[in-house]
């Protein structure tokens, strides 16, 4: 049809609702793979572009992925079988990235993660001007075990939490993986954060300066954000959408 | 009594076992805190030199701990209240931390790991000279959830796996947080790699390298090797060794 | 047919008669866009892989396209319409290029530019190893005007020389962009270097060293091997192999 | 004569009107060789300080010299024979460099080309501020070979053309070796460029940008300059002023 | 007593008349060993924090030392003996270090060293805004040897100098080891420089640019702040201030 | 007379008894100004190139200077008056600088040094191979103060000395500015170490290592190889040589 949306009109309007560069400076969001010109007959949503999503896409007739992790990160210098955007380019799919920008867009990644952790009461972190990727709910006061099971709850996942015993009445959060705040954090007197993951020695430096810290997994943290653009693009485009199915790569024993 | 073990008498007995010129070139395991001169009264053996561990030696009359990560890690510009080496300086305590060299030495972090899996018929990583992080087991077929339950039950702790789907019979490891030898692993034609921690992308990234990746805790398996490093001290030296009360920083909840 | 080689098979053989682990370090050569199983069924030799390049291949049913200059030099980000290895991928044409490790071959640039040029009692540069870009050939005393014509002729390009006057015997040539060997070509005695193109600094630079230089083009010296190549390509493989069409990029008026 | 100028005079008057303080970072522009109190008996302009324009300032009684090329570009440890700037101060002759402060100047480089190539309408790159390399002409519909021919019988030069077979209308032009700037030229819609040298590699990069491109010798696009500039010095002192005799130091066969 | 101070009060009394965050760049001036909430019982002063000073502290009850020179300033991966600031954490004492900030600062270094001199009419060197290392006195016109013996006589130490036989009438000075400031002094016109002390070098490349350079001593044109910096100690704490002895390291003879 | 030697017939003679070759890396002896196949009438030699020294040698018709410091030290971008280089090449002087590859020779400075302060049983520093720039001396037990006034007098120079306190028998010496040498000097049991130059800080340092050092000028610890120098110079070469008279840039007072 005349009408269809080409694969820059969809650029563009994400650029409107999470401009490209407010992304931070060593990101590579953007249009990654494919013709810009080309007409979209049908847009995948998901948040990492992995061999299995490329196959999904291209089994349902998707002919845009839209991600939020970028397919292309490191610069490389092939583009062959076993490569990502080769495969993307081999079947004809194009591929929108919006990382840091979308989570630091209001609406985007960290907004659709307070949602769903029902906080209220949310704002930025005080003295980060207008651009923030962390947030700050302030709670009914509780402790930390009692709040790590909430979010354990509202995101369905197994979290884990090293806690410092504070009680806790002002909690920062950030999806992902988003240890370099914890000191702004600190320094904010938050009494605990949330993030995606952190690796043991950030659990403990994070202890050492006495903040709570409780990690509910990267994809579980972030994921809520695709169904909120799967949903913008619906409603600002006379295009099918489809949310590639995906869970977190990662199970759990135990 | 005079025949009391110095700082440096243990300081070299490590070095006999796992020499620090072994280390890591980012590494900076070595006698950290303290006087080489002193006599030690009483070794804490610990995975980790935090508050809660130097209260624990000063209150337990400890004068030396002996840790693997080291307690400074990047060079600092002050030496003051929060900092961990201060707080060792201002009650006495010295410090010993054998880190990569010990991850590499024979009977190290590493073969305590093979211990507590069970696992027989271990060898070095092929290609990779007489120092190597990295041992495989040859195991019985198995599948990656197979392996994962048995793991998490030999180390008593919730386990993560990314499953290729791939039949199991050459198991890599590693303890810590070993994501940059996977390559290496995926090269040699291992089926599985176990290690303490991974992060989304590493997961992400093993998959498409084909590798089944199980994480079981950078804490558990790394601990093996303090229960083995405070035997060999009592064995070696007529002084009182105590293993430093410890967990995992993190809890785990749902 | 059964028998019909793969992208692999052809790089094997490639890497047999200029074998890529002798390519310079900045390089990129190798197997860079495509699927390596993949059977070839035509292969397209050229000098530069440009879009009309890519356009006759995917007119001409040839699927692997042979080219002496990398499709993708610099490490890149993207894969978009208007790159050139987005654009091979997208019509499912395989790339492997072979720069630096052809140039040094023996029987490769070099040596085809030496047959053309009809040089006899050809030798590697001295002190520079069995691998040297640069041949040497001991030649009847000639003066620069003379050699410059005699090289016009034989490669059928208008050509280039910054004349030291000095009576010339013994020359130095390898083509393409090959400035940084002037030192050494100096240092060696040569008289005369010739090349494909050097900027006007590089033409000054050469005659304060007191050597005559000629550039006949980039193209015009470089693209005598691109036959050589499609001839060896053809007597070992049961394939077709054809030369896509190429003129320099250039045109030269008065 | 008490009235002669000294070489800090000239200097400043050059300042004034191509002031140094303009130079790209990387230029090494300015007053490179000399006394800047001797009084200055005759003034040689030239383009390029070769061995040939040194003998022929010092059989000609000229001790300064004015040149576009910085004699010295590199920083050097040594100042020995071989070396320009020593020959310049053995033979008692200063000298005074111009180079991208005078391409940049009004009435500079490019303006000099400007009047050469007979444009009209001639205004600087938009977006570029008060200061450009870079100037633009509308000129009457013409084809790219036509645009050559042009060139070649205004310079008096053989030209070299990448043609796109665009239809020129708006042409940008920067004498010398200026590739650096096609991007810009191609994303502000100009249909041509003309400079003085390419690379092979820089003409395709220039016609896969949709750019045609023309290069009419590094040397015959900025000589015009020299003329402009030994008037201007002649019309400001009382000294006598000569134009040193330099061609090319390429000549061109076939 | 509960009015006692804490470290922390005495860092931001400092902190008031030499700001922090006035150092330099490379500086490590700041709180840099010890406690901050600890009560300070007695303050030493002293220009160099070596194992002498700390063990005329320790002896003497000194539980706080505020030096000129940093205890630590490049970054450091040890603490163990040998190491001054472990001997100052051994011993219950802090260090609060106040190096380019006092320089810099009304009252400071520089100005102790103008009152010792004796010199009126002080200024700051001119174009270098509020802050500046440098002073300036007008004085009578003398010479360089004239100055050299005021200088030796007023600071009673030996002086060296470098004298360019420049009648002198306007002197720059800057205590310490600050030959980085030779040129600008030179270009300010100033006749003479004293500063503490000066490499062969330096002082060759002094005489190069005409200046005479007189060295008095490192630590004896800083020490006279250590007095000015105890008194202000006294007048603004109830606290026991002591000047901890110390002489230049150096003895000469002949 | 047709048997004069040339600037390269003297190069090539020092690099004979102190091959440049084994310059330290960062240093820039060699043939630095002049025309090496210049005939020389008569040879100056110098420790440093000053103006002086320049202004001498063309008064007394010295067309070559051989000195200990390198005229260029940091690489240039000009060569103009107030550059020493271009006072050289002005005047038709030629200069050959032989600073680390005179040091560290048999015979060269350090060799002309440990002669005038009358050592013997003279060795080079252990574990250094057969290059070092540090001798060592075993002399009779002696105290700091004793051997600072023995080298006084020996080298007719103001002492500076830092004291340990250490008896005396084995010292390391080195001319001119060697501070980085003295943790190798304290490690290979050292009592004292005999240098020309000092800052503040490194006596310091050096007086926590537990080493006594003595600074006795850098020009007067390297002088002494000039006349050394110009013996050989004349016993090798049917030239006139003289000593270019120099004295220490720095007078002494009080």
């Amino acid at each position: 049809m005349e009408c269809r949306p080409t694969v820059k009109d969809i650029y563009e309007y994400i650029n409107s609702i999470a401009p490209f560069e407010n992304q931070c400076e060593w990101d590579n969001s953007g249009f990654l793979v494919g013709c810009k010109d080309n007409e979209v007959k049908k847009i995948g949503v998901v948040l990492d572009i992995t061999t299995a999503a490329v196959d999904y896409a291209a089994k349902n007739g998707i002919d845009l992925i839209v991600s939020h992790h970028p397919v292309i990160f490191r610069a490389v210098k092939h583009f062959t079988d076993g490569d990502l955007p080769f495969a993307l380019a081999s079947k004809g799919i194009s591929a929108i990235c919006a990382h840091t920008n979308l989570d630091i867009a209001k609406g985007g990644v960290n907004d659709a993660l307070a949602e769903i952790l029902g906080f209220e009461n949310v704002s930025l972190l005080a003295d980060s001007g207008d651009l923030s990727m962390i947030r700050i709910a302030e709670i009914d006061e509780t402790d930390g075990e009692s709040l790590a099971k909430y979010v354990a709850e509202k995101l369905n996942a197994p979290v884990r939490i090293a806690d410092s015993g504070r009680k806790i009445r002002k909690v920062a959060f950030c999806g992902g993986s988003a240890n370099e705040f914890v000191p702004d954090v600190a320094a904010n007197g938050c009494d605990a954060y949330i993030t995606g993951e952190l690796k043991h020695h950030e659990f403990l430096d994070a202890l050492e300066m006495g903040v709570t810290v409780i990690t509910a997994g990267h994809f579980e943290t972030e994921n809520p954000v695709v169904a909120v653009l799967a949903e913008k693009l619906k409603n600002n485009f006379d295009v099918e959408v489809e949310i590639i199915p995906q869970n977190s790569p990662v199970k759990h024993y135990r």
